[in-house]
């Protein structure tokens, strides 16, 4: 019949500078406020330059070109990708001096990441197995080109990363390996980025990075000092830069947030020291009930890890959102005055961005109501 | 630099027809065993057939036009879709006679719903609110041609549809709306879908399709007996279709099965009218600890709405798989002797089909160990 589908990217281009554009958008879909990101890109250089600290945002957050392009400008000296997937499109896209985050073990995956070593530029890659060591030897030689690689610690999460006490030889064997080149350390507390109370966080977080900075003097005495020391996350962002441990710091949420990243200062009374840049707007499409109603965004178009989205803009005080099922959310109102009507248009604050941005191919970018480009995301669902 | 990252459909090409090529898929990775689904395909086209129902499989479980093919060579009279999107993208690779399950209300969607009716062959939407029915007949009228309607009931989900006793006069409406032709009814009791008590299953089924039937005697009393009457779903499979209301069934995820839909059954001790097909594949990409081991399928590769993925192959029995973040996997063992080596192969029967299929953008199609097809999931993401 010759039907083509218009595609997620373009379904909204032609509101694009319309007065009032960003109220028509086809939903659900990813908006973000170009103002608030701007402000939290600059917000986060400022804090990392203050601190004598480099930025290598982490990019599994937005998944982006688009997005690295305002953090470069903004300062920062790479980016983390966690996975070789994201490395490749986001390489295609013209990002460069990446560190894969994640270590690389499948025989596929090393002939994928030679192939990208040969093209990308300032390509790093974590290793925490000394079993890998000769592995990605031979990928860097077959690439044609030397292949950076840090050394991955575990500080405590047990999710990736060598014992502190193995790693040093780590990194002596990837100095010895043709084709390598030893850049330094890495090192991600991911247990406490979510901790409530700032006390215990910092605390933590301090034991936590004194590990790698053992790992670290025990390299220097051995004629190996760590050029990169990276880590960290926007959950700890106001703590670890200042225990001069870590070189460059890899956040990655900040330019969005979203609900749980909030509440790790809100609920502790604070400010957080980002703003929610980061919505999915969403449709009525019934309203049948008095103090119910039914939304086009259910539980594909957020994450759930994390419980609800938060109502932002579009009902009543009185109303909360809950999971409808796959494709639908509901609004729960107290009052019926706060139900929202058939065809109105709602806003979410997301409850966990990182995985929410991976469920769309285009984020919506708006100035107030209007839409003032469409950027795509060039690695969503990009895992492998 | 010229680098193009291979497109997530086509990374594993290379493996079809290689022996071996399964395990050596890049992961995480979406794998459909094809017998399996072809015994699900055709055990549900017989429960059907004896049963004297048609079958209008959910198209919102695969998203994909290939397994839609083999659904309609087993018989299905059509399809549903729960987007908009989803049926844009199923009527551009050739898929027909689809529902839209959900109401279609914003200005910009009713735009596409015309568009979409100018060109499908056999499209029908379901609406559930009077104030939509002249909206529907423009768009239809628009399209050139005419809109096949069914009224949405509300059987006690509360989600969509119109209250029974509201429903006969918004048929008569469609009815008499230019460029609408009224089709039928459809109502769906999601709420009872889950429920382990098999008796309780049956009684309060049997209780919601007898509110269905009651409009479907008032709209014969008035001189428009409904064409079809569409509901039910997988989890009612063995109960609806006994009580005569239904002329066609709606049922999506038995094509797959997943954890969830397998408790329905496990739970009341029986046996699952369908087999599991739907697998997510893993790489073991850490391993340092002798109890506990890191693969690369986290949060952004399952649904997460239902809990963690089950091991099904590739790990000892004592090991079971937990979410390591937005990244990564846990696989945690009560034995040492159970935990996956290093770069080991894992396969989960994943918590939640319909969402994680929407994490793909491919279906890795397998026969024994080898792989035989990757299917593109045209609709992935198309939630708008």
């Amino acid at each position: 019949m010759g039907f083509q589908a218009i595609p997620a990217l373009d379904v909204n281009r032609h509101l694009i500078g319309v007065p009032g554009g960003r109220a028509a958008l086809a939903t659900p879909a990813l908006v973000v406020e170009l103002d608030v990101l701007k402000r939290n890109i600059a917000s986060m250089a400022k804090r990392c330059a203050d601190a004598g600290i480099a930025l290598r945002p982490h990019a599994k957050s937005h998944k982006c070109a688009s997005i690295a392009k305002l953090q470069r400008a903004a300062g920062a000296v790479g980016f983390c990708c966690a996975k070789l997937g994201e490395a490749e499109a986001l390489t295609a896209a013209g990002v460069s001096d990446i560190l894969l985050t994640s270590p690389v073990v499948a025989d596929q995956a090393l002939a994928r990441l030679s192939r990208l070593n040969a093209a990308a530029e300032g390509l790093m890659v974590v290793v925490d197995a000394p079993e890998m060591v000769a592995k990605l030897g031979a990928a860097a030689r077959a690439s044609g080109k030397t292949l950076g690689v840090v050394v991955d610690l575990d500080i405590g999460l047990h999710r990736t990363g060598i014992a502190p006490d193995r790693a040093a030889d780590l990194a002596v064997a990837v100095a010895g390996e043709e084709g390598l080149i030893f850049e330094g350390l890495q090192a991600y507390a991911g247990h406490l980025m979510h901790l409530g109370d700032a006390a215990e966080r910092a605390t933590k977080s301090k034991a936590a990075l004194a590990m790698m900075a053992g790992v670290r003097d025990e390299l220097t005495r051995r004629n190996l000092p760590p050029k990169i020391m990276s880590g960290g996350g926007t959950g700890t962002v106001d703590i670890d830069p200042a225990f001069g441990v870590l070189t460059e710091l890899q956040g990655g949420s900040y330019v969005f947030m979203d609900r749980e990243y909030n509440d790790v200062w809100t609920k502790a009374d604070a400010k957080p020291p980002f703003e929610t840049s980061l919505f999915v707007q969403t449709t009525v499409i019934s309203a049948a009930l008095p103090q119910l109603c039914t939304t086009d965004a259910g539980l594909k178009s957020f994450a759930t890890d994390a419980g609800p989205p938060v109502l932002a803009k579009g009902a009543g005080p009185s109303a909360s959102y809950f999971f409808f099922g796959d494709e639908q959310g509901g609004v729960l109102c107290g009052e019926a005055a706060d139900r929202p009507a058939l065809g109105a248009v709602l806003s979410c604050v997301v409850p966990h961005c990182d995985p929410t941005v991976n469920l769309y191919d285009a984020i919506h970018v708006v100035e107030g109501d209007t839409l003032v480009d469409i950027w795509p995301v060039e690695a969503r669902g990009r895992g492998f």
